[in-house]
């Protein structure tokens, strides 16, 4: 069976078809097509998400034990909230687990979930369990925003493109995982275990310090071009500034590029900011923030050599529905 | 495959294992384990329910057309509110397809669930697309309650058992879909359309006239089941009394007391009453409801016949996690 990376193009067909659905909710602040909606619920903002992992889709069951599987379940949904300036609050879990398992695993896999929500103030409400061929963990989250929630569409030319982190490591540790490339067994822990950046997400928030927010779950230049079509903008990214993972250092330059751009699972959070607003970026201990780049008129991605040369770099965002 | 109406007994283990885990929120006024969670935001009750259809466990996909399949998983999943005394506010739709799928097949399985969501008042805010080798139809729903919410755990000795509705015909139309039995289309019906009772759910929590409350899914008696064992109370079932579905009259007595009490799939509710609050009960338009039993001191469920004879009839829930 192929494993990739969560997919999204057919995701985005999909999406958008959603979003042409009749609305006219007055509760509903923001439908379908962010990372989270907003709805009003008895006068308060709430952050609603939801997101499945797939066995041998987006995850095979013996890269990891049961808790980690878990906590990883919870962190890449977490995720979305961060991305909206929002802290979890409540979450259910529907499993689809395969008859053979072990009701010990089955444990293992909630309470590492439900650990990793606690960890981070959100307490695990509601489960359902369903038998089936193959495991497909459905997660979805309730959270309430710090400030005015972030969106993808706030995003003007001009504005400086931030991302958080490192870039690249958990593409790399996909493939290490596949059998793709040769690595270690700690180099696997940048994809068995991601950090929602719910921290950083929170203080821009509270700072009104960004115009736009998005997590990379996709790749770098997938996220970022959401982010501009929702904004009706463009962007530059300077190749040269990107923040690769250390662990990239090994590769050649080409490689390296390919897994920074399009190598997605990294869970960080591309934001963009205005020139003046960038004093305003919250500065925490552990979570460093890069400029690689600004906004611009127009539309589409442009990635630019340190000579100011276009490099040809592909957008690729994996589909597992294409044929 | 074997095909069989959803099933709990495992899930109950689970669920149990769930309600183990360390709890301590302060905003978390109910967790799981009944049929919605109720939480607390911005000072206000929110209930939470997750429930998962997975074909050919659950459904098959050639027994309806795609918006029939999403209409159900709307109404299935309303049910649980319904249950609380609530109203469905917003929905999040979780999907698995198989790859073979053709767009246009989703989007007509998304917009009817999207339609019946608007009918009863809930935007479909959120959703997500997974390819996998079956359909899987994951569902969340905030609801808002009406009144105080409905719990499983109000029931008290000498409370008047009711069930609305007819029970008995979703479970024969199953039977007639896996060609177990034979009838007319026109009956299958009763399984492929369920109706929430979100009408009578609300107008019960509004009256303050219900003590506690479940919705029939696994079977009249396993839910009056998990009624009594959540309020510590044993129940008597008068088997004169129960409101069989008029398409079981041709059945012998026999199958038509087992359809009616282990059936499932009815979406119908139960609920206790004390007795002098009887005149409370909400007199809706087609909304029958039916006096079928009491609550009594101590634990276990008993059926008994109009001699009043007890029956020797056995709580069956389907577990499809059974080897």
């Amino acid at each position: 069976l192929p494993i990739e990376r969560a997919g999204r193009l057919s995701e985005l067909a999909f999406i958008e078809r959603l979003r042409a659905l009749p609305g006219g909710d007055r509760d509903v602040e923001l439908g379908i097509g962010d990372d989270c909606a907003i709805v009003r619920a008895g006068g308060r903002r709430l952050l609603l998400t939801t997101d499945a992992l797939v066995e041998d889709v987006h995850f095979r069951w013996r890269w990891d034990g049961p808790a980690g599987i878990g906590r990883r379940a919870f962190a890449v949904n977490a995720s979305d909230i961060a991305a909206m300036g929002g802290t979890p609050r409540f979450a259910l879990l529907s499993l689809v687990a395969p008859k053979r398992v072990a009701t010990s695993e089955l444990s293992r896999l909630v309470r590492g979930f439900a650990a990793a929500a606690r960890a981070s103030g959100c307490a695990l409400v509601g489960g359902n369990l369903s038998s089936g061929a193959r495991w497909m963990i459905s997660v979805t989250l309730v959270g309430e925003p710090c400030g005015m929630p972030l969106r993808r569409s706030g995003a003007r030319a001009g504005d400086l493109v931030y991302v958080s982190g490192q870039l690249g490591a958990a593409a790399l540790a996909r493939e290490i995982l596949l059998g793709r490339r040769r690595g270690r067994a700690s180099e696997t822990a940048a994809f068995l275990r991601p950090t929602a950046r719910l921290e950083l997400g929170a203080a821009l928030a509270r700072a009104r310090a960004a115009t736009a927010a998005i997590d990379v779950s996709d790749g770098l230049l997938q996220d970022l071009g959401h982010l501009c079509r929702a904004s009706g903008v463009g962007a530059v990214v300077e190749a040269e500034r990107l923040p690769y993972a250390s662990v990239l250092r090994r590769l050649p330059r080409r490689e390296r590029l390919e897994l920074a751009l399009n190598g997605g699972e990294d869970y960080e959070l591309i934001f963009t900011v205005r020139g003046q607003r960038a004093e305003r970026i919250p500065s925490l201990p552990r979570v460093p923030v890069t400029a690689i780049g600004r906004i611009v008129p127009g539309s589409g991605l442009r990635v630019r050599a340190a000579s100011g040369e276009a490099l040809p770099v592909e957008v690729r965002g994996f589909d597992h529905f294409r044929r």
